[in-house]
């Protein structure tokens, strides 16, 4: 049985996540070699892992080692560098989301992969994830009937550190291009207007630091009638809260929670069980593998991506247009972002 | 101990539930009378109840029955009239909401009971339901910490008849009203600005129909700096689907819907517990007898009301808001409403 | 509409209880007099409701009132006298569980009121609750197939005082006949064998009390061979944990607790909802006023009682086999006792 | 890092799920061989994972395979003699449970591994499943207080081919030898007495198949005064149903059943979600896999088993006893089985 030979750029929180997965087996797929600007400072971890191919050049990694497809994790502005030089050597892609925080730039990238014809998935991990897939599934199934409402809602346990957001873009395109993507997945429509609220809301001291913003309540008008509301927060002290839900002609299909058990304690204070995950890393662990596994398949076996450069650009459009909403006060038509 | 001795105005669907609530017992309060305009549709049942002042004037009624307060529940276009001449007599009034469709006459309604200086409570219900009091309890006392974000999710079983929603205002002002009272309640805190996204999206046949709207997304920013949602359908097929949730600094309070039995079925098709309540009626019925006996409490024992006139204008003047909202596709300020 | 006149005898807690329903409105049903030996202590109370007919003699209240029935409250060691007396006026009595706490007298009840010819019904409250009729329904409905296994849990949320349970005869006779009279009616089916563990496991310094054992559980053989298990504790810290559940050949139908919200926090430390309720008079209250409702009903349109003497006798047999087993340590025949 | 080189005997279901995990990766272990009598049938399968090291016969595979510990999915009877000859090789072991289904061979098996002072654990992997290791620890750090009442439910989605039961002992030491097992890890002491009610009830045209009892309710008397009931079916239609709590002096805790997913769909028919888990397979699979990465720990790192002979031979004296209280119609101290 073939496995796919992988190659991870990035060896950050979500490289290192990927390697992990790698390590511990991913389906069809066999990670071998990593290449990281500050290997020095994982190389330790990657040696006990047993992971001897390190590089701190991908591009020398790329010249001496033999590698099917590249995961791509490193600093979102160094995408399109990495993919024009992956994309010239005709290797298959895993690019984590979003492709870059400049539209101008994200285009680039699709239009360079399209150009290649090479395989290239984007990390839109939740459509790999059991609770999303099974809201989709009988979605679009319909088991609910026609779609008419989707309602995210999008709470991270803790703020990120201070800075932390604008290197990677602004909330809308680092965090919530995730929803963004989950709402018109699931709605099997594309959204034509955003309206966004919010602001420096959970912690109001921060409201100077550029692009800051923790908390929104976005509204969603879609092509063929139908809306939506996501609804996000940087600061949900009970954990990882990712709920959605669609409401139908015939029914309404919700997905709820994930905890790490199913205990629940009775006492004089009340009946309390667990609380969500803490983070992305503890909810949507399977998804990150499931991803590896549905790329690995693709690749090896000629199929098409799931979810590629368009859907990217589809989804980093609205967060776009999500953010020139917030800043002018006033609803945005998607096709206004160009 | 004394009752207050209660006339109702007005025997349709909600005038019926408070004679019934009256007749079954409202601590505090007894019922003395009724008038309808349409009284002979409805003798045989108020005789059926014991109920044998019956009158078809309401002006007959108060003239001949010995009577401390006047419940309202006639059509809404009725109220101004009623309200002057009852406040003329120096009664106290328990008025269904809204005060008017028109939000001038729904003014002239607030000024008149003040000149009058007689107490008047209008009939947001939900502030006396269990679920939304211990909501409102725990948020304003700090539980939560610093409120941030309300969500409420109001959903009708079904579409009212063709027609209905004319006579009746609109969605915002007949039905919404409702949650604009109950976010600006649960938040402690008034909203500076609407948006409105929504159509006939549940019946799109019944789009020529006037003010017909089926299905919204509103959104909401308050002056101290928090926002929220309210998601409507007059379409929920599986029930009256009322929740929500505020989230504070240091956590969620929610609620959820309750239904008629805790039964759960577990079979080879899935495990099915009961629907949430068919109808506001299912759904609220301690609270529709609970705020009458506040009411009876308020005027007997010269407390204040709970929740009057101006609370009223505060809500209707947001359902204005978020009709322009919806119209013009653009976010309103309440401010623009007067 | 004709009402049926019921006369209270017994002030107690249960007692208090029946009044106050009567007084708020039971349909079919109107309270006109009360009798209790202790009446000084209740005089005010029942003044204050509006109960003007206050008896301390039962005889001369019968003598002196026009009354159609009676709700037999009193100490568990007077329902004899008082049944032979009524009995021989010809009125209808409602009876609180159990007849009697020596199982001779019980069926001594249950042979005059037969004689008698007069409607008698037993106090046997969760049959008129919604939850356990629910779940009745749909099991003799056959929507789970053929019954197989039930299973009770019955927990006081606090321990009754010392002495408490020796007039009431035992926890078998006082609370598990509840149990008794449920588990045999949600199967369709008589029970012919217990099995009993237990203990003072919960307080162990009443080991030596006579009678006191406040945590058992008891094992159950049906006649048609299914089985069952009621677990029982008087120290539930959490309240009044009341769950039923059959499992039969197509399915599982279980009913949960109820609580007084729905409201759910998730803070840093879970994620709480309300404790159950913490009594049997907060958990029960509208199946109390129902059991009176649906007796004056029987008795006001000649319809058999739904709970008789008869189905009491079959419960307190089965609470005085489990206190054999108990105490003799084996599985006892329920037609040993007689 | 050194990982423990294990070899498998037996390729049944159990055996096949071992290999799967330990092919897919488990911490600090590797598959280094498999040894089947009937390895014709697997050959293929086993190649298909990269399992090269194939044999028919396990002294054969010890005998020319470097090999650090040994896991023993064979058939129950076989247990006896292949520990023997693994214990004469000082090798580790790892060993299903039962250890055999006659008490005289598994205290055999124990002394056995005792004087060979090798590492013996058994496969009692629900110890090792996240629900059931929250719930026990809880209750040993005390947060219920004093532990008075274990109830467990256990029910399989589908019955037993005929015959199966027969070669596999009997339900008791088949099945609920994990019941016996937890409730007393649980409660943190020992049963001295159990009753066991029960019959081919679900399927009862199997009545006259030796051994063959379907469903079953057990009491349970603790050393220490606590109480116990273990529900237990063969034939729960809608899937694997394993719930257990224990009440203590100062509260409950309770685990509830995993689902594959947590998707909730509400229509005209009521609130559905998913069934819990079809199988043991389905319902406990990281279990398996961390019970042999603590057994691999505790060899590699020179550390006591968690849970070892001592600790199945006591649950399976339970089981015995249950047999007896079952043919007998009594209950059966402990002591009296040796």
């Amino acid at each position: 049985m073939r496995k796919l030979r992988i190659a991870v750029i990035g060896a950050g929180v979500i490289g290192k996540m990927h390697i992990r997965n790698l390590v511990k087996g991913v389906e069809g797929a066999e990670l071998v070699a990593v290449a990281s600007p500050s290997m020095a400072r994982h190389t330790e971890w990657l040696s006990g892992l047993g992971v001897t191919n390190q590089f701190v050049d991908y591009k020398d990694m790329l010249a001496r080692v033999d590698v099917d497809a590249v995961c791509i994790c490193s600093a979102t502005n160094t995408h399109l560098d990495i993919v024009r030089h992956v994309a010239s050597l005709k290797k298959a892609m895993f690019c984590e989301k979003p492709l870059d925080i400049h539209f101008r730039r994200s285009k680039e990238i699709a239009a360079i992969v399209k150009d290649a014809g090479v395989p290239f998935q984007v990390g839109f991990n939740r459509r790999f994830d059991a609770q999303f897939n099974q809201l989709h599934r009988v979605v679009s199934q319909g088991e609910i009937g026609r779609p008419q409402v989707v309602k995210i809602t999008s709470r991270e346990a803790e703020l990120p550190p201070r800075g932390a957001l604008k290197s990677a873009g602004n909330v809308f395109i680092d965090i919530h291009v995730h929803d963004f993507d989950m709402a018109q997945y699931l709605m099997g429509d594309t959204i034509e207007r955003v309206y966004v609220e919010g602001g420096a809301i959970a912690d109001p001291s921060r409201a100077d630091e550029e692009g800051f913003v923790d908390t929104t309540v976005i509204t969603l008008k879609f092509s063929n009638g139908g809306v939506g509301t996501i609804d996000c927060s940087l600061l949900a002290v009970y954990g990882h809260d990712q709920l959605a839900e669609v409401l139908g002609s015939k029914g309404l299909a919700k997905i709820n929670n994930t905890a790490p058990t199913t205990l629940e304690i009775s006492n004089e204070q009340g009946v309390t069980k667990d609380k969500p995950h803490f983070s992305c890393l503890d909810r949507y662990p399977v998804s990150y593998a499931n991803e590896l596994a549905v790329f690995a398949d693709s690749v090896l076996n000629g199929k098409p991506v799931l979810v590629g450069a368009e859907d990217s650009l589809r989804a980093e459009r609205l967060a776009l247009a999500a953010d020139i909403s917030y800043r002018e006060q006033r609803p945005v038509y998607v096709r206004e972002v160009n």
